[in-house]
């Protein structure tokens, strides 16, 4: 075990050595994240399709419970249950667009070295274009439920329930339930509960209060998650133990043109549509999945219905809801309906990133809205919604309860409807007739290839070197 | 499929070309073997310690359900549900003994290429003194539950339940239940039920009765297995199936000293002494295994003791039986005693390869015996047994029944007994205060890999080119 531990030491040190101008030390979250037993006790696994290219290479490292998907490469780190999904990796030829086109002269890969991602998900492609061929993840940890989106991060710390999304940020440290998606970010420190999206067009900013993330999604002395959110996800994972332990399981009653991850839990009473993707980690019950919707990784959708084309980003939570057609739900997102408190949310909206619905009472929002922020009650909704006709209104800035925004309200709706599109137009939500594939169609007949360390010897706890090629 | 039914029928015509003389065509065997279904259903295995050195390269292979362990390269080979077990090969610095000392230059590593093995056996280190570093099989096909023992193959075919022991074939037919153990043979074709050992010093030979075979290990017109058997090892293949759905299994009771392999059925009632070696495929019930046995892969013990230090070689199939202390059951051999007529064999006996007894009645084999061939009765013994001490006192040669020997019977018996020291050494047998470790020592703690092939596109049944490495 010492050449574990040695690797997970040298990984504080380099990150630290990166954030020490904050005098952060990452070494109390690692020592008190990581169970070394666990460590050597949980298998990696790696998914095969035709449809996508192969390349995994695994050196000393460990990757336990770990799952990786597309072109990759891991290197002197620590992967604990993490999802390393590269299944929107770009492909040679194609071209980025920034301010002069860039073709790619080979497939990219994600590149994890000398980091530690603990039951983090990496997703999407680079959206540096500096290093296109490269998604790149170096000296950095993350913690519990971290989302590390289309974002190369060198020397950073990512808090639990953080996202960076379509980002490259450089020395940083996000903090915990933090939304950043600000392009390029050198030596800063986003506090936490900071939900902050800013381009060349427009900025909006939201700060949840002190007091509500301590409720819902604080960390403790150790650094350790802990509130009502991490709760919420902890009680759940045991559910997800028997999905490990068996190699073949009955596949999900559904359509054709759907997939249901073998990795996801689906409990009694649910349904899927037509095009619907259920990724890995997601987490079904008595769950209406309408044509075209999907629940991407570490989402939960209990008792609710979602009418049809929705996206239920990575780690968005929706219980006793009822989602209207085409409405979005953001990262990280908690709509924590009640049986009698129940959540209803009208058609074409956008509930933002890192949104926390907590009713005492039955909660009704009306279609074509954005949604952001902490609601408890109806009053609630005066502070913490507008609708998109109104946003799109805004030529300059807006300032409602705890949001700023500033730029033109309908380059900032243009912008997000556009990229709701993409979205669904990558997860096969609009497959008709053999066109328009996506993952819904392309993420079937996944072969699933385990991996596990050395248990003995020198060096337990390590994967051996490992390199897949078609 | 296609690229899957193109590497079988390339394989066939290879081996075919090898083999023009004979008149031999392996198509029938092949296409009648083959289910393709099974062979996308199937995973494949690999196992890693920090005892054995690590490597293994898959190429442009099918590998369904097969175990691989020890340094191995496999290209352009559909190997079937079968075992390829490296942890005797030779290693860099050890020196073969021939007519001059040969040292290793590199570690052994069996190569298989352009080859089909379906549930075969592959086990020890190759005896070819030309390729020391390789265990070489190509351009060769393998029927049901053959053993490739320490032997390297070029253009052979061998039938079902052949053994081909410490040799080197070239362009060779092995029929159905064979046993060769001659050096170097080329362009022969092997009767069926032919035991056949020969070296500089003695020669042993006996051959089944056709009526015998017919019974109990035949093919038939598409050159598949029959006879009561192979219908004892289908009947009991299904119990081998759970230990396939489950990832993690409750481990066996077993002494620390002790190894038995996840991948063995152990049924109710089973005893497992120390330093005993229970390996993989495997298959035990109501069994007491005494100090320092072993049960090698695809053998059977069944409502039978072994009493302490017996070898159970690869395929030995031992039912309701009583074998005594130090007492060798060979390879394939078939002791189908039953609850009124059990068979019980004294102590420092020699059970030859691809022996038959199939009683009546009970069956008594005093100690320090040779026993060979087919019994049924009491009467069968005087043809097909001799004690240990008449035989060490041939000279010349000696005809009982149908095995005819000569050279000099202790020549014989002493390389035998030599044998089988080294095979109870080798699995740890003798382990005592840290001393003497062996297999049931060194092969527990093992992880296992799992790897599975593309299930659609171009390369559909084929699995990924897989490299792994300390």
């Amino acid at each position: 075990m010492d050449q574990l531990k040695q690797l997970n030491d040298r990984i504080i040190s380099r990150v630290n050595i990166n954030l020490e101008e904050f005098g952060f030390d990452t070494e109390s979250f690692v020592k008190n994240s990581l169970e070394y037993d666990k460590m050597l006790k949980f298998y990696a696994f790696y998914g095969i399709t035709s449809r996508h290219p192969i390349y995994f290479h695994f050196k000393k490292s460990n990757l336990a419970g770990s799952y990786f998907f597309g072109k990759c490469y891991v290197g002197r780190s620590t992967i604990y249950k993490s999802d390393i999904r590269g299944d929107e990796l770009k492909r040679k030829g194609d071209t980025i667009r920034c301010s002069k086109n860039i073709p790619l002269v080979e497939d990219e890969t994600i590149t994890i070295k000398d980091s530690l991602l603990y039951k983090t998900l990496v997703h999407s492609n680079s959206h540096n274009p500096e290093s296109p061929e490269e998604f790149g993840i170096r000296n950095t940890i993350s913690a519990h439920y971290a989302n590390i989106h289309g974002s190369t991060l060198e020397g950073c710390f990512l808090g639990p329930f953080a996202t960076v999304d379509l980002m490259n940020l450089h020395s940083c440290i996000v903090g915990e339930f933090s939304y950043v998606q600000t392009g390029e970010l050198f030596h800063r420190k986003i506090d936490p509960g900071t939900v902050w999206i800013r381009n060349h067009n427009f900025e909006f900013k939201y700060k949840f209060e002190k007091e509500i993330l301590d409720d819902f999604v604080g960390v403790n002395s150790l650094y350790q998650p802990r509130g009502i959110i991490y709760d919420f996800v902890k009680e759940r994972e045991q559910d997800y133990e028997k999905l490990f332990d068996v190699v073949n399981l009955e596949p999900i009653d559904a359509p054709a043109t759907s997939a249901v991850s073998r990795y996801a839990v689906v409990l009694s009473k649910t349904h899927i549509g037509e095009n619907v993707l259920v990724a890995q980690s997601a987490f079904l019950d008595n769950a209406v999945m309408g044509d075209g919707s999907n629940a991407q990784e570490n989402s939960y959708i209990i008792h609710s219905t979602l009418v049809g084309l929705n996206v239920t980003a990575h780690g968005g939570k929706i219980i006793h809801s009822n989602i209207g057609f085409e409405t979005f739900v953001g990262f990280n997102s908690f709509l924590n309906g009640k049986p009698d408190a129940t959540i209803d949310i009208g058609e074409g909206c956008i509930v933002m990133p890192h949104t926390i619905i907590d009713p005492d009472v039955p909660i009704k929002i009306p279609g074509e809205h954005l949604i952001w922020g902490f609601i408890r009650s109806e009053d609630d909704l005066r502070n913490n919604t507008i609708s998109l006709d109104k946003l799109a209104d805004v030529r300059d800035s807006l300032r409602i309860g705890r949001m700023v925004f500033s730029g033109k309200g309908s380059v900032f709706i243009d912008g997000f409807k556009r990229r709701i599109s993409q979205i669904l137009l990558a997860n096969g939500a609009l497959f008709n007739n053999g066109e328009k594939r996506g993952h819904a169609q392309d993420d079937q007949n996944i072969s699933f290839n385990t991996i596990q360390p050395y248990t003995t010897g020198e060096l337990n706890g390590l994967y051996p070197s490992i390199r897949i090629k078609p």
